[in-house]
């Protein structure tokens, strides 16, 4: 995720060039054909262009806030995680009074999931965290994160069994675990169920037959400032239908996606301080992105 | 479910193909009517499409909006149903201590709730999951979903008079089943509440209208192009119309629809795999589509 | 609720038609006094008309919005009640281990809800499910529905006492029914607090307003055809403007009312089925209407 | 609130003449400068008002939008408040086993609260309903809604210790508790927080210039009728506007706030009906307006 | 945050300024350009002003959303930790008997989540309120906040485990430290994750290129008149835009951020009253600005 504003300019024009490269040039010609070679077919009247403008308007509306709602429901599930990890480390400590090992189990969580996100190998976080028969375990089965919860849930439970904690409390732990249980299952939902087709693929289309339109509507007119004019617009409406695609799969490799690493990290420090351990430093961001 | 990019073109290309045909020799009829014949009825000023444009825009994007959401609550209630059939999962083997059996009825629940929400008979895979005993009380009620839980519930309570569970236990894991009752009341409010006749038929006549009225107020001003700007507009209004109604019904028999099979089979082996079991291969894509 | 594509159609426009047919006929008065009595006065430029309709798209849009998402909400309240309905069933078998007749009250609670929604007297089904003794008490009172919620509250707590039940599992069963209070006080929030006035009578005036002014405003340029052009344009606005009339009043006497009836046979069927009673058949749809 | 549609009409009327008045004078002035002194510098072409109406449409949608979220939040939360009332009221008599006075209590709580929202001192209903000691614990605090939801607790906490009521039970009722002082505070927060000063001002501010601009750059296309077409659309602006200035502050006093007092006195009487006490009527709405 | 109307109006105007002089003094430039020396390059036409106009729409309206949400979501994740201190400060005199000193601690929580989330040094008020030994444990820890809730969590288990009290009630009480740890987390996520760099910098370098770009396209037909039209609505438009950007940092030093300082004096003096200490004055308004 860029999180500073000059990099952040650098970065969206690195990407907006190679776009405007190809409309300029298809606008200069257009305007050559029609100023020069005089086609007279081009004289397009503006009314088709307006009404194209606004059925793409509705198109990229409907896609952006779809996207940005995946975004945003992406990052306020991973806070829920963040919130639930801290919780059970509270727990942990004040409900079953101890169990550190728990404690870190929890904090190797986000490092599975973020893996499990992007289809990622087991990585070296991951390892530094869970005891060794637990990762065993944990690779042994095809969701991961849902094996480490299961894990934890039967420490948890060898804890209460051992000390004979009420059972009011064991539900009150438990609960943290199906809280989690939700959010990652929400998290696996944005990843598995992509926008629909017809919202990811049919405004990229329209955008681009809009571009194609503009400069033929635009050139009678606008003569030979038509590419200033047409690519301005056209840049801006090619920007709008790239922010959406840029946020609608949040978990993808990508200068624009959720920082996985940033949080898993902040998760593990917050669950490792309070019992003592000394927790790795922070991710600080590289380029103005955070990883 | 779509989740394949060149398949999902070619697919939407196909569905588009028969309307864009139908547009494309209206527009013809109507440009030759015009140019050869001089039809002068035909010279439409601009303000009555505009307005009809926009009239349209709203119900447009109203519909599509109210669609999207049916669609993606529908995806998000699924997916709460697997967070909850996970939690179970794993309260059934830490706060019940064991009963694997619960679990495997819990894995054909899916199966059952995807069977009861397109109207199917009784699958395979239920059959394979359930007990002959509890298979045979469920599908004697008109609510199998609901009947399978009501059995699981039936064999929570045994488990806890069984050992002396603490009530505090029990009511944790009555709460899951509660939550899926919720999950599945939900997609049954879904399947059974369509969208408002208004919004679900006025959108595709108004469409219609817009479509056969365009070219009428375009050949004026593009003559012999008018097939081409005429059709192109259309298409784009086509295709917003046709977006909603894809999603309007997630249920229904259709490439667009929620992947229930693919859904249930991963929450099958969600709960399978943790008990010990081989469960069955994951859903694969045929022709880039979900079932 | 309408449920039949064909019958709704018919109903639509059985509805449309007073409104079609005024309109038509202000417009030919309008189309004559301009074509044969040559009014001057009459020649309206587009700009007004189409700063009219675009603050008449704001309106209609909020308006349409709020009301669907009204009507929307109410069957999404109406569902969950269904759920916790569904659930306190489950749990008198499965936590209070029996009970059936509390399962018959909780079958009459629908059938209660819907008659206070909609000011009627108490109905059949609710003699027919309720022990004459609650059935007293309830309609003694004068919110009936949270009568009955109470009465049964009292039912369940002779159960607790009676069997030495857990107060942890007192407290499971005791949420359920605050579930379906906040679920029923949803649904009288909808039914007591109307649409604000400005938002109920502001959008039709300005609807009405509108199709008296546009055709003084096409006729300039449609000229002997300004009844066709102007009435399509005029229905669309009329026909976006009864949808959300018809929708902003989710339980009154309509064919766009929620189908309470049918909803609160089925919660019925879904509670006396588990126990063994034979309940009544699940409604049908009359002319394509849900009742 | 208005609940009557032929007082709603009346009302909206009244409050919509006096901008009216002034709009039209203003335009009167206009016509006369322009027709009779022909002021050329008013030839203003349609192109800047039509550019100006779209920066207000977005203004107004987002401030509307905005204001009808905070009334429709507002109103959800007192029936939250409602909702939790009975279920204390419920739960006094189910789970507690009695404790008339508590529910008494609970009664005056809407009332203590609905003066705090208004900035009101403590009502008639509040003396009437409350002890004399804990009415002066409760106005003894800054905070009185919340000082007297803490006297419950602490009654709540008597009668568990008396009667050995288990802890789980305890619970029960204090989550009670809990989700009336969160909706408690959503309503304060709505309160204390206005609408952000641009949200607020500058749509006003906007419409303003909008109506001063708007004769301006019609006088020359409509001429002697620019007074009725301008001021149909002026006032349309600024009853957009003004729809969502009364919807913004639900609390204050205006014939467009809540009916808190009506609310209120619902809640009295769902509390007092059933523990036997015969409570005053409902309040009836006045000229059309629920207090 | 602003709470008065007249300052309000002062310091919008105040900000507003040096935007408006730069927009004034390009259209004068242009104006000048055109009618005295005759620049027949800049006689623009219309559309594509219109055509950018909306899809500067698209960008402030989605923008403009998003960083309103995000205020309110702020605002209403504060209102939760409100909420649940005072609930706490209820429990820990009723569920767990007593405990000022909890609550003094949960007063200063507040304090020590408002610096944290400005990035401050530890304030005053958090000294003030707690004990030097949880103070020197609680900044020894990079996330203070929730180093604070652990502290309490452990004191809770103290007095838990000393009186005896029940599994469930302790259960109960941890819940209201898991919903603060909820609403922490939000705050933070919202503090963490800007607004996508593409919603945050391409809305307001489309503003100016559309303010740049204004003047030229107006000049043509509205003349020497032109600094004035093009003006007010380039001044609208950098409202607009200014309005998002004002909001979507909700807890940066500003004047249009979130009053912290306010809602965290009312959070302690509403635990502190109860308990009969003597709390220092709410906050007043500085210059109609909350603090």
């Amino acid at each position: 995720m860029i999180v500073n504003r000059p990099h952040g300019l650098a970065i969206l024009f690195r990407e907006a060039l190679p776009p405007l490269i190809i409309l300029t040039l298809w606008d200069f010609v257009v305007v050559v054909l029609f100023q020069i070679f005089h086609q007279d077919w081009m004289e397009q009247p503006a009314l088709p262009i307006s009404l194209m403008g606004s059925a793409l308007a509705i198109f990229l509306s409907m896609r952006n806030n779809a996207a940005y709602n995946r975004w945003w429901e992406g990052r306020t599930l991973w806070g829920a995680i963040t919130n639930n990890c801290r919780s059970f480390g509270r727990e942990a400590a004040t409900l079953l009074g101890g169990r550190p090992d728990l404690a870190r189990a929890m904090a190797a969580y986000p490092h599975v999931l973020r893996a499990a996100l992007r289809g990622d190998p087991p990585n070296e976080d991951t390892r530094r965290l869970l005891t060794p028969e637990i990762y065993e375990k944990v690779f042994s089965c095809s969701n991961t994160a849902n094996m480490l919860l299961y894990q934890i849930g039967l420490g948890v439970r060898d804890e209460v069994e051992r000390k004979g904690i009420d059972g009011a409390v064991h539900g009150t732990v438990d609960r943290i675990l199906s809280d989690i249980a939700n959010a990652q299952g929400g998290l696996e939902r944005i990843k598995n169920t992509p926008l629909p087709a017809q919202y990811s693929l049919l405004p990229e289309i329209a955008t681009h037959l809009f571009c194609i339109i503009l400069p033929l509507s635009a050139v009678q007119t606008l003569g030979w400032i038509t590419p200033l004019g047409s690519s301005i617009i056209g840049m801006l409406f090619q920007m709008l239908d790239r922010s959406g695609r840029d946020l609608q799969e949040p978990f993808k490799q990508s200068v624009h996606a959720l920082p996985m690493l940033t949080m898993a990290r902040t998760i593990e420090r917050d669950l490792l301080q309070p019992i003592g351990d000394t927790p790795l430093d922070p991710i600080q961001p590289i380029n103005g992105v955070q990883p």
